[in-house]
Parts: structure tokens; C-alpha cells; sequence
């Protein structure tokens, strides 16, 4: 899948030698962790942005980039594309580092009372603080539920295409209805650099949420014999020497038939998994981060949570109350990152000339 | 002062007999109680909105209008017209009745557990729960701290005109020096129907709040001898058979001279004050209402309080945090208006049919 955002307003980490130090890490590029980033910048905190998607915008982007919105305030309706816009805009101010395609993977905390984090792809931060704003979790791809087929992932099962030329002029199963199954479908069955020697989709039923031009594509490839479809569920797998030979497919009339490949490519869409932050010793409460209402501070002082991954009373998995959470948690914060500075006293983005220095607007004359 | 909204979108109150019956009624039509709407609306909640200014839109309405805000979420920068202007919009479809230029002067429990509302206009109404949106409280004119003066309050002192011709031919006095006093001097001092015998403007200082031209066009009346402009405070009074007679002038030279007048004007701007409310036998500290963060309830259950007068641990005075707070309001109310019902679960605008029926948008196709 392409980043759906244009990659320029976002400033993505250089290579590194050894921990980048910072005043703030947030986990989560959604709606949420964005507008993170803008509370944490109007009190000079500079922040750190993680997320396990190529892109930032979280949910909205990932689940109805194109879909109407009609609840964000004074807003009367968006996109989750043109509401993610809107929130990099304005967080443009901040220059805020974007660390993407990556997820958590460790989190301890220090003798000096901060944090050290280092993320899938090795990147590693020492930090006074962690803003937790990862949703329903990080995305994932569904995966294919076959007793001991996930020996073969990354060999001979995948669920995303790093590398398309790793699959030409290989035996393809490739299994799935949606646009990521049609796309590399028509990639690999058509004349191109990566055609493959044959491949056959797979999908439960005779009708696809891929675009039509897309699936008309693939029925045409069908007609000239370039390609098969067959409508079934993968139930099984067949073996010969630790390689995996052939899927064993089931189709609506109750058969099972052995299909042979060289390589099973499955695209079921992305999944979110709450992931390491389970393990991180934070109170939980069903899935949930149990936070206060004053600070949004997790059971571990200096790590706060923010949006639908948090619980109080009364919470609501809105967006609006996101923002909400944000702005108390980055006054929270503030106190932990500048201890020296004491009580941090709000000031107006309309009325206050630090802020305005800070946002690099200028301060209109008031009488 | 003219309404600056267009009255089109907003529907006001026809005369009425008897009390409103009605599930909500909300105190104030800032941003916050204009977003308390759209929160019931979504719960199919109906509500009566009073405020004490002519129009909608509260404090960024009233204190600045054409100045830039940087901090509503997902709006880089916006007016406070164009905030208020984004908001009646998003409320269109819950038709909510708008009781402008009115405080509420009554509020007390029935035995039903209703409340009796009546604002200062007589409009009466009956309803299931309040919303208190009310912001600094309601905005009055500012007045001239002068001890004894106040006895002569709407027969020869003034803070509003209301019908300009009442000010006709007489010896007028006019204080201040922002557009309300520049304009209603200049309609009394040029020619015209409402031509006063006598005009004199009384300002602080030399320099002027209003509106350059208006300036411009008093010292040109003042060059032409229609008017007189004298810098000074007023620091007294005279007074004969109970008439007002003359104002003590103090200039900057430090001398006290009377200035004759049959009517003194004063335009000092509006400021907001608290009223009524803390009388309703609400739990206050320091001028805020004490609410919970669960629901934010006062402490008379089925009166709320949302936006920058309610008070909890971790408050900001921040539009974005009353809208997270209308929000939860309306889920905390919406047992008490639909006892009937049990738990109202929290559905999303972009997906639930529902919710699109009542917002009166097309549910687009999922697969």
C-alpha cells in the first residue's frame, strides 16, 4: 500500500548512532498522537512520533480515508484523509519526527527516571516522557488461521510484498478480496518485469470489495487462461521436505482440493493488536489503559494515555475527547520535562505573543 | 449593537403561552453551548438555547471576532465569527430554538423533578435538564463606578439606547471611546431626526478605541462647533429635585469642572458577570461550578455545567475541552431524559445509520 499522504510535511529520522534523547515520545500518529504533538508544542515541547503504519493518520486514514466525518467540532464534515491534512497543518509549527513502519518493542525505565524506548526497527530514544496514543492498537495483517502454516512466514507465506521481484516467475496462491489481493494479483499475472509463472487467487466468495475496474481486470485475465479464480477457503497445506507444496482449498460445494504453489501470498487487511504495551506493566482494565482525569497519567508517573487506548469514568471513544485528553496530559507532562520552570499557567493562542512566537504567526494589535 | 450573524440559521422563539415543555434546556451560546446542541442532537435530544447577548457566539464572538485562533483541533487558524459560523452550521439539523437577549432571572425543581426556567424577557420553560454553558457568565454593560449614580439608571443615566428618539433634543453627555460611544455620538450630534440639543463626548484620553473614520468625523463635528470632545473622567455629580443636573469632570490638568446634561450616556463595553447563576444553590469555588469529570454534573443532578465555568481537578479553560465535556454531558443526561431507555451506547457519525438519519445525511456504502 502507497503512503496516502504527501511524505514532504512530514520530517521522517535520519540514521542515528546510539539513543536520540527527548523530551517526549508519542506512540500513535492518529488523530490523537498528532494533536499530541501541537499541546506539547504550544509549551515548547518537542516531541517524537512512532506508528506501526507507513503513514500517520492512524484509524481514520486506515479504516475510511474517504468516508464523511460529522462529529470533529466546528467541522460540520471531513474526511479521515482531510481531517489527517488538517492535523499535520497544524502541527507543521512544531517540526515534530516521524518514526513510521515501526511498532514498540521495549520500554524501560531508567535509573535517571527517564525512558528508554526502541522500536522494531531498532530504533532507540531516551526520554522523560511517553505519550501513549495508539488507538485500538498497532495495524497488523490479518493473518491466515491454518494449524502450523506460520512456520512457512517469510519464506513461503507472506502478507505484504517487500520485494516484487522476490515472486516472478514463481508459482503464485495468492488469497484475499480486497484491493492489496487484486492489485499484486493483476502485478503478477500480467505481462510486467515480476510476471509470474502462474497464479491463481483465491477468495471465499464471488465478489470482491476490490475496486471493479480492478476485479473486471482479473475476470478478463481469467478468459485469456493467464490467471485462475477460484471461489474456496485455504483449510490446510501440503508438505514435502520442510517446503511447503500446495494449499489445500475448500470450495463451496464442500471439496477440498490440493492446490500447488511455490509461494502464498494472503492479504486479509490490517488488524490492530494491542502489542508489547500489554507487557509494559501499566494498570489495564479490558484492553484498556486505566488513566486519571486530571492528567490522563497512566499507573506509571511520566507515561500518559491518550484516546481510545484509555479508561475513566465516563470515557467515551471519541476523537473530540482525544483532544481533550491531550492538552491536560501536555500540561501533565510539562511539570516532569521543565522542573525547574513550576506551575505552567495557560496562555491563549489568540491573545498570548509567547504562543504566537511559538506557533510563527504574528501577534495582531489589540488596543 | 447589530446582530453579526445572519439571523437566517438561527430560529428564535415565537410568543408562546404558558412553559416550554422541553428535555434541555442550555444557558449560554458560546462555542461550548453551541456544541452542546450537536451532542444532544446526535442522542435525539431537542434543546432550548438562551443567551444574554443578541446573537450567538459568546466570548470569541463578543471579545474578538476577526482575531485569529490557532488551537481548535483539525483548524489550523480560525475567526471567532468563523468558529461560531462553522458551528451553527454543524447544528443545522437538530433545530435547536435560540431565546436571545435574555438571562435566566427563575430556576427551581418542580415536585415532578422538572426545572421552572424564566429568563428576564418572561420566556418560561419546563424542563428535564440544564446545561449551564455559560461561560465568564453573562455579558452586561460595564458601568460608571460613581457612588449614587446608579439612582438615576434608566431615567437620565443610560448604558443602552434602546429607542433613540427618547435622546432627541436634549443636552446629552456621552462617556467612552470605542464604537459604541463614537457611533451613537455622532448620530446625535449630526444632523438627523434624532439631532440632540447639546452633544459631549468625555473620553480618558486623547486616543480612541472606535473606528478611525468615526474619529475623523467627531473632530470635524467638533471643528464645525456641533459638538464638544473633552478628555476627562467623570468623577461626580449634581444633582436638583432628584434631576440629574451635571456631571463632575476631572481633566488630566487634575481640575473638577461640571459639565450640564438632561441625559448621560455611558459606553464602557460589556463585561461578563456570573448573575443568578450563583444563586441556584450549586456547589462554587472561586466563581466556577463543581462538576464531576464522568458525566459533569453539578451537584444538583440534572443540571450540567460544560465549558469555561465548571471547575475539576486538571481544568483548562479551553473551547476543546468544553466540547469534549458537552459530550459526556449528553450521555450523562440522556438517562434522565429517556429513563426508559437503559444505556445509550456511543455510536460514530461516519458509520451508524442511525446517527446519519438524525444528522440527515446519506449513509455511503460499505462493503
Amino acid at each position: 500500500m502507497e503512503p496516502r499522504l504527501s511524505q514532504e510535511v512530514i520530517k521522517t529520522a535520519a540514521e542515528h548512532d546510539g539513543p536520540i534523547e527527548t523530551d517526549a515520545v508519542i506512540v500513535g500518529a492518529g488523530p490523537v498522537g498528532l494533536f499530541q504533538v501541537f499541546e506539547l508544542g504550544l509549551l515548547e515541547i518537542k516531541a517524537h512520533v512512532i506508528d506501526s503504519l507507513a503513514y500517520p493518520g492512524g484509524q481514520p486514514i486506515e479504516l475510511y480515508p474517504d468516508k464523511p466525518i460529522y462529529d470533529i467540532p466546528a467541522i460540520p464534515v471531513c474526511t479521515g484523509k482531510e481531517l489527517t491534512d488538517a492535523l499535520l497543518k497544524q502541527i507543521e509549527p512544531f517540526g515534530a519526527t516521524f518514526h513510521l513502519g515501526q511498532t514498540v518493542s521495549v520500554l524501560e525505565r531508567q535509573d535517571d527516571g527517564r525512558f528508554f524506548v526502541q522500536t522494531s526497527k531498532g530504533t532507540q530514544f531516551l526520554t522523560k516522557t511517553i505519550f501513549i496514543a495508539a488507538g485500538v492498537g498497532a495495524f497488523e495483517p490479518r493473518t491466515l488461521k491454518v494449524d502450523g502454516l506460520d512456520k512457512f512466514e517469510g519464506s513461503q507465506l507472506f502478507y505484504r510484498v517487500r520485494n516484487p521481484s522476490d515472486f516472478a516467475g514463481k508459482n503464485l496462491v495468492i488469497v484475499g478480496g480486497g484491493d492489496s489481493a487484486l492489485d499484486w494479483t493483476l502485478n503478477f499475472a500480467a505481462e510486467g518485469p515480476n510476471k509470474a509463472e502462474s497464479v491463481i487467487l483465491i477468495h471465499r466468495r464471488d465478489g470482491f470489495k476490490a475496486a471493479p475496474a480492478s476485479v473486471a481486470r482479473m475476470r478478463e485475465l481469467c478468459e485469456q487462461y493467464e490467471m485462475q479464480f477460484i471461489v474456496g477457503q485455504v483449510t490446510g497445506y501440503e508438505e514435502k521436505d520442510g517446503r511447503l507444496t500446495g494449499a489445500k482449498v475448500t470450495g463451496s460445494d464442500g471439496v477440498t482440493r490440493v492446490v500447488p504453489l511455490d509461494m502464498l501470498l494472503v492479504f486479509f487487511g490490517l488488524s490492530p493488536k494491542l502489542g508489547p504495551i500489554a507487557d509494559w506493566g501499566l494498570d489495564i482494565e479490558r484492553k484498556q489503559l486505566v488513566v486519571d482525569t486530571e492528567k490522563f497519567s497512566t499507573s506509571i508517573p511520566g507515561i500518559f494515555a491518550v484516546g481510545d487506548i484509555n479508561t475513566y469514568p465516563g470515557k467515551k471513544k471519541l476523537i473530540l475527547s482525544g483532544f481533550h485528553e491531550c492538552a491536560l496530559a501536555a500540561f501533565g507532562a510539562a511539570p516532569i520535562i521543565f522542573p525547574e520552570k513550576g506551575k505552567i499557567h495557560l496562555q491563549y493562542t489568540t491573545t498570548s505573543p509567547k504562543l504566537h512566537k511559538v506557533l510563527g504567526v504574528e501577534t495582531p494589535v489589540f488596543d
